[in-house]
C-alpha cells in the first residue's frame, strides 16, 4: 500500500541548484545538487531543474505529493513564474510552475526564497509555535518574511518583507538597490566585508590577519565569528556592531508590525549568541516600552538545508 | 417608523472631549464638545463622556445603532478597555467601553485613536477604493494605521502601525519614546518647531520674524505653511525637508509591507501640496524598483472632523 507522503524542495540559487526529498517531518531522505547554469540562460536552468528532481523521485514517484521551489526574484503564485531573479543571465520572465507541472503531473508551488524560508520554519523550524512571527536570512543579501496568523504576509504584489531594505541611516551608506542607509548596506555579506576590512586597517592587533595569512582578500563571516570565539576582541566587536545595527533595523519592523517573535537564519546567523544578544538588547533598547518584555529573538531551525526543507514546506503548507 | 442608522462619534483627547452624532454617511448631524477634564481622573472623564452623548443622542435616543471611540493609548478591544492614556492623569486602566455600553444599552466599540482615523478613511474617506493603505497622521506625535484587506491590521497586542517610531536615523536626535532617531523626533509638532526655531537663528531673511512679531515662541506649522505660501524660501525648506524625511520613513515601511497607497492627515498634513509632493518624491527615491510606480501619496479626507467621524466609522465597520 503506498501512500503520498513526500514533497521535493528545489532551492533555486545562482550558482548551485539544490533539490531532495523531504518527508512531512522535515526529514531529508534523498537529496542532489547541481550547477545552476545560470549564465546559460532559462532553458539550460530548467534542464537542471529537471534533472534534480528526476534523481531524487526515482523510485518513489508515485509518493510525492508535490513539488516546492524557492525561487530568488519577484515570483507570482497562480502561474509559478519567476521573474529576473537576479544573477541569472537572459531569464526575463519564465512560468516555471506550469512547466514542472506539466512534466511531474502533481501539484507545483513556487515561492520567492526567502517567503519559502519562513514558511519552512512555521511548518517544520523554531516559528512551529508561534502564530506570529518575523524570520530575517541573513547572507549576501538580508531576506525577511512575516508570518501573521500562520500565514505568509504578501502585500500588494507579494514583495513585502523586505526586510534588507529598511533603513538604519537615511544619509549613511549607499546600497545597490538605488537607496541609501539600508540595513543590507551594512550587514550584508560583501558590504560586510568590506566594512571589516576597511575598519582593520587600523587594527593590526587583531588575529584575523593570522587566520587570513595575512591576504584580507580571503576573509570571511566564517573567520570573523572564529576569530570572535578565540576572543579576538576586534572580531568580537565586528559580531555585536552587526547585531546592534540588525537591531536598528528590527526596531522599526515592530513598530510597524507589533510582532515580537523574531526567528534568523542565513549564514550570518552562524556568528551565534553573541549576535543574538546583540540583536536582542538592541531591539529591547529601541523599541517602546509596551513592546520592549514580549521580544524574543530565536535562531532559525533549518540551518543548511533550509533551502531545500523551505521549498518543500511550501506543499505541506495551507495557504 | 423610526430606523436605527446614526452612530455616536467619541473623539477623546487630553484637553477637549468632541463628540457627534453621524450619519452613515459620515455627515456630522450635531456635535458638542467638552473639557477633558483630564487631570482629575478617569470618573471625571467619564461624565464629560456621558454628558457629551446624552447631548447629541437627545430626541434620537432609538435611532442609534452604537457608539465609537477613538481614544489615546493602549486600547483593548473586548471591553472596550483604554489604559494609561499619555496626559490623562491618574487613570491606569479603564472599562470604557462596558461603562458606556451599560449606561447607553447599544453596542460600543474603543479603538485607539490612530488606528479609529484609519478606519474613518476607509469607511468615509480617502481609502473607500483601496483594499490596503497605510495611513499616517502628522499632528503633536506622528501615529499611524495600517489597513490590509479592508480591515486594520493590529499586529500581536492592537500596538501595529507605530510608523512614528521607525528610525530614520539610528544616530541622530532622541525621541522621547526613548529611542533615537525616530521619525517623530523629527516631523512631531513639537520637535519641528524646536528645530526650525534653531535653524532661524541663521536665517534672519525669513519672514516667519514678521508673522511672529520677533517672538519665535509665537511660531506654529500653521505659520510656516503660511509662509511658504507666501513664497519665503527659508520656510519652503522646511515643509520640503518634513516631508523628505517622512519619505524615508514611510519608504521603510513600504519595503515592509509592500503596500503601495499612503494617506496622509493631521494638522501637519496643511502643510499641502508642497509636503506631499515631496513625500511621494522622498518615497520613490528611496524605495526599491518594483515598489516604485506604485507610489500614490494622497491627502486625508476627513480632516478636522477627522476624529469624531472616524470614531463613529467604528460603529458601521465590520471587524
Amino acid at each position: 500500500m503506498s501512500k503520498k507522503k513526500f514533497a521535493v524542495g528545489v532551492d533555486l540559487g545562482g550558482t548551485t541548484i539544490k533539490v531532495g526529498l523531504v518527508d512531512e517531518k522535515g526529514k531529508i531522505i534523498k537529496k542532489v545538487s547541481y550547477d545552476s547554469n545560470s549564465s546559460k540562460g532559462p532553458e539550460a536552468v530548467t534542464k537542471q531543474i529537471k534533472r534534480g528532481i528526476e534523481e531524487v523521485v526515482k523510485g518513489n514517484r508515485e509518493k510525492i505529493l508535490g513539488i516546492g521551489i524557492g525561487a530568488p526574484g519577484a515570483v507570482k503564485l497562480k502561474k509559478g513564474t519567476v521573474e529576473n531573479p537576479p544573477n541569472f543571465y537572459g531569464w526575463g520572465k519564465v512560468h516555471l510552475g506550469s512547466i514542472l507541472k506539466k512534466e511531474f503531473d502533481c501539484d507545483v508551488f513556487v515561492e520567492n526564497d526567502a517567503n519559502a524560508a519562513a514558511i519552512g520554519e512555521l511548518i517544520y523550524g523554531a516559528g512551529k509555535y508561534y502564530k506570529n512571527f518575523i524570520m530575517i536570512t541573513l547572507g549576501t543579501g538580508v531576506g525577511g518574511g512575516i508570518i501573521i496568523d500562520k500565514k505568509i504576509y504578501r502585500g500588494d504584489t507579494g514583495l513585502a518583507g523586505e526586510l534588507g531594505h529598511i533603513t538604519i541611516d537615511s544619509a549613511g551608506a549607499k546600497c545597490k538597490c538605488g537607496s541609501i542607509g539600508c540595513i543590507e548596506a551594512y550587514i550584508g555579506k560583501d558590504y560586510l566585508i568590506e566594512r571589516t576590512k576597511i575598519k582593520l586597517q587600523e587594527r593590526n592587533d587583531s588575529i584575523l590577519f593570522e587566520l587570513t595569512n595575512g591576504d584580507l582578500n580571503l576573509l570571511t563571516p566564517k573567520l570573523i565569528q572564529s576569530a570572535a570565539e578565540q576572543g579576538d576582541e576586534f572580531s568580537n566587536s565586528v559580531v555585536v556592531d552587526t547585531g546592534t545595527k540588525l537591531g536598528y533595523a528590527l526596531a522599526s519592523a515592530v513598530h510597524v508590525l507589533d510582532i515580537s517573535t523574531i526567528i534568523i537564519g542565513g549564514g550570518i546567523a552562524g556568528f551565534g549568541k553573541l549576535l543574538f544578544d546583540a540583536v536582542e538588547s538592541s531591539i529591547k533598547e529601541r523599541v517602546m516600552k509596551s513592546f520592549r518584555d514580549r521580544i524574543t529573538v530565536k535562531p532559525a531551525k533549518l540551518k543548511n538545508e533550509a533551502g531545500i526543507k523551505g521549498a518543500s514546506a511550501l506543499v505541506f503548507y495551507k495557504s
